[in-house]
């Protein structure tokens, strides 16, 4: 225990150290050292698919469900897409240094909000390698230091991965290799002791299952930017004139386009006004059954489309994750809001409506990181977005909020310069 | 006890409705608004004296610190200029319905990243009566519902301030009268509860002494802006020819142009490169102790000024809110660095220096909430960054930094638009 905790702090420090060499870097150095990455990662094929090799076995033995085998699993279009990732980040346009903000007093004092690197990044995530690179390459474009804690599973794919970039990163100098450090050790002990180095670490980012969100936020004394559930909703407006056929796609579309509905921006609940209802909640419900997607819903739906199960009060509050949908009929584009913001997990929600009045009413009204019109809840993704490689979704209001790309993973300075101005 | 939990739930449901509406008022209304809340306070003379006069009367019979009665008392000169703040509040442009970035993606997909309101912000403060109008104003006019517990000394000022405020907004709207909420019970036992309620509030900003902050972080379930102390720097650098003068006003308005040097952003240690600590230290700690304040300094600063006391360790860790001061001799600008990214606050941290080289380095890498180049380290606040009133200073990386005008109390919501968007 002892030396957990000291093996945790070094880690801190070393970070610390590697953050304040990190914020004087430009952008140039960045960018190739991101591209040295991208072809160690390309050089590295043979050793990656030996690591990774241990990891699948080690699951296999295990019995971990196959999807999940499936995920953890690196061949050369993989390494391949994680290299290509780097490149991309590398290419993006640099945050750090932006001015955000500049202007005079009166007094003359010359005031610029200046957008500076966080300092430490702390990231957990599950199986998946790429992740690996993915957010160690977001951290160093935006001038962080990141300490990476991936899933066991993935243990030896991700040592493999940081061994990688750490000889990509030492060609320039060695105070950077300690820019990305991955967490040696599996114990669970280490995790809340790694959660109070608030002295070091400016930032955690959980990424991965509830349970584990929730355990980070209640052990950490360092902000959390965290993501608990997506509860997404498509309300079908009663204006739809000649939609049919959008909204039937649309709905399939969000529930079904992700392999097992196991996505966060996948849709959940379909909530549909009652004076369109008898028309299209058959036609959507046939769809989705097409697809293998069970359909519970409320009285008013069931009537409708009788194959459909009955939703229970917690069935509002669910995320299946699953190709599951509940289909609710409102009376009015308020009952739904009302529904959204009181069921919802502020995430993703959609209106299908071509009726100008009743989108602007459901865009400023629904509290969600990202309101879709017209559009499949599965377009919320720092990538969609123009964002390149996200870092993980907030469903937090405060610092960002919705995908988040590499500016998220900065804040601002503001620089204050005078001629000996006194106040 | 279970009265106190029924009455903060019933707080929070009221400002979260409250919330629901306020998104929905356009900019015109919330100046209106505003402005008749400036009107109420000037037409509420009588009442707000009288009032206060009771809160005055009280601090007096319990032997309060005759400092802090004096910044509990109104006249009409407060009153004049707590209505001319909301006034000035009501005229800043409007944050809410920015877009901060806005462009089509290559499938045709509108991306709008707009700014809305937080929704519902938790305020707790000490005993100045004009800040319940100031946080009430911000709170308006960035469109959120607030819910305010300022300290028990100034409960009646408080009350009264509210009062009119409600007067002002019942003339429009009656869901809008709780968009401002006092919190009326003086209990303790409120807090903990209060601070549990992440899902009607989603920012609590403590503004007062570190141990109110401190109880406020290792309760509250909801997110926190907050500011510790203010442990403030200025590094006096090698090159500063034709300084010296500037240099000495600096130094002195820093410490003590704050009645008692009792402000976050007074300076509390001066470091001096050693180049040029021969003549310049026992100027300026000659200049403070003409101005009463007391001096302690590290070996080499005692030298040149006999007079100081000794400097301990944990001096330079201290914020000391008094006129006093610590002196620090450094051989390199990266010492003085690294001296304040140890030792400081990341509050407010200034460089007196004519070689841009120098600034450059100090300002990359002081790791601080505002750097000031040549100028006080008292110019760090809202109102001289024209931000308008403040609403607090934050020395959180997340979010805000540094003074907070009414737009940190905003968040964004990603608008995607499509005609049918599959993906």
């Amino acid at each position: 225990m002892n030396d957990l905790a000291g093996y945790v702090e070094e880690l801190g420090k070393r970070a610390r150290r590697a953050a304040g060499e990190l914020v004087t870097l430009d952008g140039v150095a960045k960018v190739a050292a991101l591209r040295r990455i991208a072809q160690a990662i390309r050089d590295g094929r043979d050793s990656l698919l030996s690591a990774n090799a241990k990891d699948v076995a080690t699951a296999q033995e295990s019995k971990l469900a196959q999807a999940l085998i499936e995920r953890l699993k690196l061949n050369d279009k993989r390494i391949a897409a994680m290299a290509d990732s780097v490149d991309q980040i590398a290419a993006q346009t640099d945050p750090v240094g932006q001015t955000i903000e500049g202007y005079v007093r009166p007094n003359g004092l010359r005031i610029e909000k200046r957008r500076v690197p966080l300092g430490v990044v702390l990231f957990f995530y599950e199986s998946r390698p790429n992740v690996t690179s993915d957010a160690a390459a977001l951290c160093l474009k935006s001038g962080n230091a990141v300490i990476l804690r991936g899933g066991k599973e993935a243990f030896h794919s991700n040592k493999a991965i940081v061994d990688l970039i750490h000889s990509a990163l030492s060609t320039q100098d060695s105070a950077l290799a300690d820019a990305v450090q991955l967490v040696e050790s599996t114990d669970r002990a280490l995790v809340p002791l790694i959660l109070k180095l608030d002295k070091y670490i400016d930032l955690v980012i959980p990424r991965g299952g509830e349970s584990l969100i929730r355990a980070v936020v209640s052990e950490s004394t360092i902000p959390v930017l965290k993501h608990f559930t997506g509860n997404c909703h498509i309300y079908i407006d009663s204006e739809i004139a000649g939609m049919d056929e959008q909204i039937r796609n649309v709905c399939v579309n969000a529930k079904t386009s992700y392999p097992g509905g196991a996505v966060c921006n996948a849709v959940e609940h379909l909530l549909v006004h009652e004076s369109v209802a008898k028309s299209l909640v058959p036609q959507i419900c046939a769809d989705l059954a097409g697809k293998n997607v069970e359909i519970v819903g409320d009285d008013a739906a069931r009537k409708l489309y009788p194959k459909a199960g009955t939703a229970t009060d917690a069935d509002w509050d669910t995320e299946y994750l699953a190709f599951k949908v509940g289909v609710k009929i409102v009376s009015s584009i308020d009952e739904a809001i009302n529904h959204i913001n009181t069921h919802g997990s502020h995430h993703t929600d959609a209106i299908l409506s071509s009726s100008t009045r009743n989108i602007d009413r459901f865009v400023q009204r629904v509290d969600s990181a990202s309101v879709m019109v017209n559009a499949s809840t599965r377009f919320a993704d720092g990538g969609e977005y123009g964002l390149g490689a996200e870092i993980g979704i907030s469903t937090d209001k405060l610092h960002a909020r919705g995908p988040m790309g590499a500016t998220d993973l900065t804040t601002y300075k503001w620089i204050v310069t005078g001629n000996g101005h006194v106040r």
